[in-house]
């Protein structure tokens, strides 16, 4: 394999037409697929099809009179114990520490956004301190950007290396006291697959921000979500915190919309005491409680923490497959050309494109005018503005095999052509 | 029967005793008993059974590729089609213009009050706007009030009459440019059962508050739960907003809660089409999407409005017979005496019941200290208090009709006590 930095110019524009004809006939399959979004497939739905069973109107019949009674009626605010109990044991703290809702960890971390906005998080409400920032390790989450953009929070991008975000730079900008939060998936990472190590979570948990109500958004998403049989370790952030004495800075999410259904999962938080008490406060307010059915339907399907590794096993089956179909294709086919790198990662739902600088737009708009839509190119990044243009977020757990393998490859010829476009413009 | 006002001190002084002596006996009972919420009891609960087997795995594997498979994925988010189908026949208005959420009528109110406060309902944020006001007809729902008292937004109390807020009061005060909205229960109101005539709706639809963000809160949260064969006829506010232009005025919020469980049940709201806009374009950030399952098996169980109005059918036969029994006591025990009025509403949850001035803190205290939990007197006024002291709101749907006539009873004597401490105190 030659670097396509060594073609001569005239190597390059004969490798161009051989890519145009190859794009020419990919575009001539008239395709519709789509790599965009984090979406399980439909072979993975089929494995929770058995929680629509779990409970059913028996259950209420044989026990009438039984401490489940009311989990149809009003109240129980904060989730249901046993709900609480399966998801202390995932995250590995006390169940009065935690705080079960509906099907949305996102729309958790909004109303918590929310709530530091209009009423603080400790001290004045953000939304009287003028101009306030939150970190954000980039690549990363677009709907994190997006709550902060929504509410004016100015997002500062620190880098994401292959072991957690930049701490140096991290250390640096907190001393900033506008400076109010920190977004990050710290297993299994949205785009880049990266978890953080034990290092990186030792410096964020004794970190000392200037501002005094700095908050972190722990958004565990892919805890359990293993592909390989090698998984990543990532230190339970409470333990660590607790030896520094900084409980209160770190609220973290997890939700089982990928261990259940996406569109009727649950959701829940950890926090400390005080945090909890705070939020409490405002549920109070705004519900008088969460579907609760679905809160008992999952702990009847699940049962326990083994429960839910045993269906996180099927749907390691189903996705490993299709993960590993993408990056043979970029192994065989991009591999040694110096214009991309992409991870590997151990778990999550991503994988990380990053491209000849300056040509993933182009990339794109290739890909999508062939009938293959991608994550928004620029979405990994805060304001959709990747400032080296380069990263696109792979999403294969959607399609199934033989659509993916057939996007991949169509994608690796707009990743050459794009490339060699651009080499034969400078 | 004479009335209290019209007796001598030493009859007062003999009544007196004989009630003390019938109150001891009931707090010798230690009774425990509950009639603070407007919660469904346990036969209600049992009508909604079928729902729990509404949709189950079979669904998905006789259908694998059907429309509703997506349902289970993340996606569509202001709510299904078949769903909005039915608020949009509930409310009588256009799907378009219908949003399905949720589990929480509550919460969905909350959400669109914290949108106004932190981006406005149209104009500038509210939250810019200096002190606002929102007007409450009272007696009114104390969770309305909660949320503006959250938000410290103060609250005017307007005088709630047999047709409705006491209209000519509300177009005084909407001249004010601060006073931003206003919380309504249009039909079996929250806690009088009054439902708003023809001419309050078209007094209410008509208005042009000073304030151009002006938002008012149509709670229709009682739409379709009759009590009695004569029911009460609320007109469509939407028919009656689009007569003077002013569609933009009013969001409509109603949900299952007392239709299938208050714990699990779907939620929904009705508003314009810039409304709809403003309200989607905010849920765009706050999540991916509200549990479609849930939707989908209210879909399911019900089929229709008319299925709905057959199981609103069966809990009218559970509930009709509480509330008799409640009126009854109250005609025969405090009828004639001067000291109380009770509303007899024709659905709705609640009974209104004004005590003598001055004495309806003193007779939550006395059924307290007797095991009788009644909703906390003074909750129906905005901060809690009853300028008269004289409102309680009985609760009667929760007790099964035995407890209900024990706790009836001696709210009884404890009204009569009460009055004549109040009396022979003057």
């Amino acid at each position: 394999m030659k670097e396509y930095s060594s073609y001569t110019k005239a190597e390059l524009m004969t490798l161009k037409s051989q890519l145009e004809e190859e794009y020419q006939a990919f575009k001539a399959q008239g395709l519709k697929l789509d790599m965009s979004r984090g979406k399980p497939g439909a072979d993975q739905l089929a494995v929770s099809n058995g929680l629509l069973d779990a409970i059913t109107s028996k259950d209420w019949e044989d026990n009438a009179a039984g401490g489940s009674l009311e989990y149809r009626n009003y109240g129980i605010l904060t989730g249901i114990r046993e709900c609480k109990a399966i998801f202390a044991d995932l995250l590995n703290v006390p169940a009065e520490n935690v705080i079960v809702c509906g099907n949305s960890s996102l729309n958790m971390m909004f109303d918590y956004i929310t709530q530091c906005m209009l009423t603080g998080s400790g001290a004045e409400p953000w939304k009287d301190q003028g101009e306030i920032k939150f970190l954000c390790p980039c690549p990363g989450y677009d709907r994190h950007f997006a709550i902060a953009e929504y509410y004016g929070i100015k997002l500062i991008p620190v880098k994401m290396n292959d072991d957690g975000p930049d701490m140096n730079a991290v250390e640096e900008m907190i001393k900033d006291e506008k400076v109010k939060g920190m977004f990050c998936v710290p297993k299994y990472s949205n785009p880049t697959g990266a978890t953080y190590s034990h290092e990186v979570v030792d410096r964020i948990a004794k970190m000392k921000p200037a501002a005094k109500d700095f908050r972190i958004i722990w958004d565990n998403a892919y805890i359990i979500h293993d592909l390989e049989d090698t998984t990543d370790e990532l230190e339970n952030i409470f333990d660590v915190l607790k030896k520094y004495g900084n409980e209160d800075m770190v609220i973290e999410f997890t939700s089982t919309s990928k261990i259940s259904f996406p569109g009727a999962g649950v959701a829940a938080l950890a926090a400390s005491e005080n945090n909890i008490k705070m939020i409490t406060s405002r549920m109070t307010i705004q519900t008088i409680g969460y579907d609760k059915l679905n809160q008992y339907r999952h702990v009847k399907f699940y049962k326990d923490v083994a429960g839910i590794k045993r269906v996180m096993k099927l749907h390691k089956s189903i996705l490993a497959p299709k993960f590993k179909a993408v990056i043979n294709e970029f192994d065989g086919s991009l591999k040694g050309l110096g214009i991309a790198k992409w991870t590997k990662p151990n778990g999550g739902y991503f994988i990380s494109l990053d491209v000849l600088s300056g040509t993933a737009k182009r990339v794109g708009e290739l890909c999508k005018e062939a009938g293959v839509t991608l994550t928004t190119v620029g979405a990994t990044f805060p304001y959709g503005i990747d400032p080296e243009d380069k990263n696109i977020r792979i999403a294969p757990s959607f399609p199934p095999v033989d659509e993916l393998m057939t996007a991949t490859k169509l994608l690796c010829i707009c990743v050459k052509l794009a490339a060699v476009e651009k080499l034969l413009s400078e």
